[in-house]
Parts: C-alpha cells; sequence; structure tokens
C-alpha cells in the first residue's frame, strides 16, 4: 500500500508520481493544448465526480480535442488510485493533454483547506485586467491566471480577479466571483465565465436560501462605490470565500450570506457520497 | 557522433532527445509559463543566435520569469549540440519553462523549407477571430494559435492571420503580416505584434530596396476591397511568402515586391554566418 502523492494515474496505468512526465517537445504540451480538472476527494471518494467528468468533456470538446478516453473508465480508475494509496481525503488533479495522442493524467495531492477566519472575516483580493481565453472551458491556457494570481500574492492577496475591457469583474484566476445587495446575488452568465462546479450548488443554494440570483456581471466601479454590501469568491477547494477587499476597497461585512451558502453546499458534498 | 534528433540539451547537459521531458505536475507548465524560440541552422551554424538570445530574454522578463541562465553560455552549448550530431541545417527549437527552476531546453529538427512554387504564386491563409495575450512576447500561451492553425489547416490553408476587435490583421500564428500598396509597406506597430526576427530584417530590406513603411494595423476591410495589392507574411521558417487568397479573397499579384525582399533578407543570412 502506497500513500498520498505515491502514485499517479497515467492513461489508466498506475506509476509511480515522479514517472509522470509531458514530451518537451510536444508541440500541443507546449502551446497548453490541454484540459483538466480539481476535485475533492473526503471520506475516501471524490465529490461531484460526475460533474467534473461531464466538465472534462465539456472543455475538451471546445478545444476539439479527439480523446480516446471513457469517463466510465477514469471512475475505475480514480478508484484504483485512492485504494492503492489510501487515500481518505486529497485533491485530485485531472489533465488531458496534448496532440495527436493525448495523455490522461491523474495526480493526487494534499487536500487545499483554509483558515476559520479566513471565512469570518473574509480575504483580500486584487484587480487584473485580462479575459480568459474560451473563459467557458477549463484550459491550460492560463498564463493570464498564473501572471494575475503571482501579482495578486505579492502584494499578499490570496486572488485575483480578472477585470474584461469593459471594467466587469468576471471570475478570479481560480475562482468564480460573487456580489450581493441585499438578498439579491449578482454574478456573470455561463458565457462569459467557467461554468464552475461549485458555482452551480450556490446557485442552488440561493435558491433554497430565499435569495434571487441576477445574471448580470459586476462593474468593478460598482464595488468601489460599495453599491454590493458582500463579496466573495468560489471554488472547489475553498467552496464559498467571501472577500474583505478588493485592491483598496473595503468592503465591510459579516459574510452571513456566503457563510449560509458555503454551510450549505458543504453539507450537501457529504451527503452526495452516501 | 550522434545524428539530427539524436541528442538535445536540457540546462546545458546533452541527453538523449526522448529523455526530453516536463514534470506533468508542475503548475507553471501546465499553465504554458515558458518562453521559446525557434531558429535556422544552415551551414552548421545557428543564423542570428545573437537576435534570438535577445528576444528570448526579453520574452523571459516581459513575463517576469526568473531563470539562472546566462546566454552566453546556451552559444556555447548549441555549439555542442551542433557538433555532437553532425548538423549541417536543422531548425532549433529553444524552450525556457517552468516555474521555481525552470527548464532550458533545446531540440534539433530538420529544417523547415518550402517548395519554390509558394513563394511564386503565394499561399492561401484564413482569418480568425482573437487576440494573442502578451503579443509582443513569444510565450507558451498559444491555445489560441494552436486552435487558429489547425483550422487553417481543415480549410486546406497554410496559416491563419488573427484578426483584433477592431477587424485588424494584425499577425500570423507563427508569422508576421504585411501588405503593399504600390511601394508602401503597411505592417502592425511593435506594441501589437511579435517582434520578429525576420520582420526586423524585412523592415531593413524596405529600407535598401526603396520601399517605404507605414507602421499601421491592416484592416481585413482593405483587404477584402482589395485596397492592397500584394500580401505577405514571414517568419524565420519560411522567410517572406506571398499570400495569393485571405478567405475568399482572391489577391492577385506577382509577388515580386515580397520575392526582392525574401531573396535580401536569406543572402544576409549567409552573410551574418561568416
Amino acid at each position: 500500500m502506497g500513500c498520498l502523492g505515491e502514485h499517479a494515474l497515467c492513461n489508466g496505468k498506475l506509476i509511480p508520481a515522479s514517472k509522470v512526465v509531458l514530451s518537451a517537445t510536444d508541440r500541443a504540451v507546449q502551446s497548453g493544448f490541454g484540459v483538466y480538472e480539481s476535485l475533492r476527494v473526503i471520506q475516501g471518494r471524490p465529490v461531484y465526480l460526475q460533474d467534473h467528468m461531464l466538465r472534462l468533456e465539456r472543455s475538451a470538446c471546445g478545444i476539439e480535442m479527439k480523446h480516446p478516453f471513457r469517463f466510465d473508465d477514469l471512475t475505475k480508475w480514480i478508484d484504483v488510485l485512492l485504494e492503492s494509496d489510501s487515500i481518505e481525503k486529497a485533491t485530485l488533479r485531472v489533465l488531458l493533454m496534448g496532440g495527436d495522442s493525448p495523455s490522461l493524467i491523474v495526480t493526487a495531492h494534499p487536500l487545499l483547506s483554509y483558515p476559520d477566519d479566513w471565512y469570518r472575516k473574509g480575504v483580500f483580493a486584487t484587480t487584473y485586467a485580462g479575459e480568459r481565453f474560451l473563459p467557458r472551458y477549463k484550459t491550460c491556457a492560463q498564463l493570464l491566471s498564473y501572471l494575475a494570481l503571482r501579482d495578486a500574492q505579492a502584494k499578499n492577496a490570496f486572488e485575483a480577479i480578472l477585470v474584461d475591457r469593459y471594467g466587469y469583474a468576471l471570475e478570479g484566476t481560480r475562482s468564480n466571483f460573487f456580489a450581493f445587495r441585499n438578498h439579491v446575488l449578482y454574478t456573470a452568465d455561463e458565457s462569459l465565465v467557467l461554468e464552475g462546479v461549485t458555482r452551480d450548488k450556490i446557485l442552488k443554494a440561493c435558491e433554497c436560501l430565499g435569495f434571487s440570483v441576477v445574471l448580470e456581471p459586476i462593474s468593478v466601479s460598482d464595488i468601489v462605490s460599495h453599491r454590493f454590501d458582500e463579496v466573495f469568491i468560489s471554488s472547489t477547494s475553498m467552496g464559498a470565500m467571501g472577500v474583505c477587499r478588493l485592491d483598496d476597497t473595503l468592503i465591510t461585512s459579516d459574510f452571513a450570506r456566503t457563510n449560509a451558502i458555503h454551510d450549505l453546499i458543504r453539507k450537501w458534498e457529504v451527503q452526495a457520497l452516501h
């Protein structure tokens, strides 16, 4: 029996994680011709595997990537990895990359989690001008996000929010972006941003919690002029996490609405396993 | 002694080319955090090595990539590779990729060359809507170019010309883009497109050949309405090559101006070796 991170899956085969490599001369690899997913494993099982596999398929279709993999098989392969390395909790990364014969690689990493304090008080985010290419898909064309996040981290921020040519704060480098005005939640519609698996659960949670949803992009100027009274970001690993400051704008909130959503979607995750 | 393609350089070490790999789990690799160059080797020597190394450095600076390499060393390393595999002519690809400890990889491939007929008659190009991220730099964030070129090739075209939000045909997926009106050459200025090594020589050739240069982007609508009488693309491997058709628009020309430029810049390449 191995331990977390010891093995990886490459095209369905269990191999030592250190042996998982990509060809440096494959033009497709060098061009970022790939798609990926990040999943949480809790209680020894992947959360919303079906949702992630569907999105991986959608992303692969979005860049017209041909591949021989059936996602039913992937489900079985992931079981093999979880069992071989006795994985109870982890973040799984699924990467489908390459040109004529793409590789499907699954690696397991320590489960990402964040201090309770960050959920209570919110985190600091910065803005970064730029638009993701093919925003609906989770592709490896990530240089913009990589640079934006590095810029944020240099300023001690947790996340960078990408701002488009019209001044809309569409999404983070690894998160979706939301803002409340009273009991109405605003977020950009699916044509403009990644259709986050967690974003989808958040919209469902709003229904349960009595919040209305307006699918409209959020302008930075409306945040700066305090037209929203609670702002948050979401992802598979963070759930829903409040943002207390965007660049120099403080957004004062107790994050009650965000945390109610967070608690509900985390409860659903556990329920979905059984 | 090896032969072309047998060896590669990895961080200055000569290794079998098949062993040149990138970590599949390096987030920087997955994000396209890298820069590259393509060079021609003729008569056993790299053409305009200094120009390419300067641009590699500029590209690395452009994405704020830290790396420990000195390009003086690279020159020596390339000599080792050329000698070990007795390389007389080749296309060299130099790749600098990765996050905390990037890899510098040099691989040698058969020299790209094109039929004389293509230069005489011009090639077919298509348009593709999209703007390169950080166009001044030669980065691995190439998904747009990869998809655009694939689209072109599916239509039996040789190149795709990227068209920006304003309708300007700025550059190809692996080439710069030019258009003549009488003896005046138009091309986008360096803030909008890659500062091609060959583009630079073309601008100098225009000076020698008595053509004026106007650094203005070329609109697709001006091509469709035949406001230009000769159109061409350029790159290290193709030199200057006429375009006889853009999508459905035929551009009738004998390519005399393009071929005069091509011949001159190829002559300069040989001279630069000595």
